[in-house]
């Protein structure tokens, strides 16, 4: 579709939208429209949100999630149990665990998964960082909640390997049929693992 | 669905995006989460831009269409035939039609269009500027280029009888079966208008 802006500062908004993933730039063009019917402190306001989190945010020392200051609310809290770390691919997987209200350990975020065909090795990740945190001790269980993807099973098999010298539990979470799901429409891989891991049926 | 944002900046600008239209808070971590990952330069290109073309951009005082200039590049363009105006309600609506790269008037925008139920009264709209410009001569044909629904019809007939007691025509644009529509599901109102505005089969 040929494209004629009335306004080259209209098109360098929409441009600078449309690099936003899975936003085009149809969709792009009806956000900035949208914009320019607002009042000018709300799209200063707008501006200025992007830019400060950009400038300001940090990063937890300990578990790599984002934070406001140094050590991350979790991280700092002194009720959850400093003994089990959840080790999760990034930020979102920090807050669906902690939706889930489940876990009451602390978390560290990878920051990614091991993946060959795009180039992350293990370096590119802090699984480094997870080592060091496991060798001063004090960390009695890692629990591995990375995607049951490829690249998350690559993942969970190097972290495995590093952690094997260290007195540490390593347990991962399970993996089975969702809840709601229907038995007849669950893959065969994922229908096999949950008969083999089955556990205990208590009746509730 | 509970979230727990670890960061307040992280929280604001989440909350900056999910206002704009059709971005809900998901969409809106999202995006957050992929600037958050771009250079501290590109992100404050994206906000620049942003905040510039608020600050900066202009209304063409003749057509209020919006430009980087006073004078639109298309009323400034003597090559364009000023004796012809094509009313439609917004900016999308103008780059629609130079898109179909049919039309080479001028245009006028309204700004939206008349609607009690929205609390849009004619006066909200660019419509005495309208008569303005046709009062002031020159113009010989207005083209209403609105949307075919109430509100649309009601703008329509409002300008209409504003502009009867001057010398002009006024022509509205086709409705009919759209290119590439099945008559079997065309309504049946578009339906018989197009029968009503039947034009001369040119065999082509």
């Amino acid at each position: 579709m040929l494209q004629q802006y009335p306004s080259r500062l209209l098109e360098k908004a929409v441009q600078e939208f449309s690099k936003l993933p899975g936003i085009g730039r149809k969709t792009a063009l009806r956000l900035v429209l949208y914009l320019l019917r607002q009042d000018a402190d709300d799209v200063n306001q707008f501006a200025e949100a992007v830019a400060t989190m950009k400038r300001e945010v940090k990063f937890c020392k300990v578990c790599h999630n984002i934070s406001d200051t140094e050590l991350c609310p979790i991280c700092s809290d002194s009720r959850r149990d400093a003994s089990t770390v959840c080790v999760v691919e990034n930020i979102q997987d920090v807050m669906a665990v902690e939706n889930t209200q489940q876990f009451h350990g602390l978390y560290h975020v990878l920051g990614g998964l091991i993946s060959p065909m795009d180039g992350i090795a293990p370096s590119d990740l802090e699984i480094d960082s997870l080592v060091e945190r496991v060798a001063q001790g004090g960390v009695k269980e890692v629990i591995l909640a990375l995607s049951s993807t490829m690249e998350g099973d690559t993942t969970n098999f190097y972290i495995f390997r590093k952690l094997a010298s260290y007195e540490v539990k390593i347990s991962i979470i399970a993996r089975g049929i969702a809840v709601g799901n229907e038995l007849e429409y669950t893959d065969e891989v994922t229908l096999g693992r949950s008969i083999l891991n089955r556990t205990p049926f208590e009746g509730k």
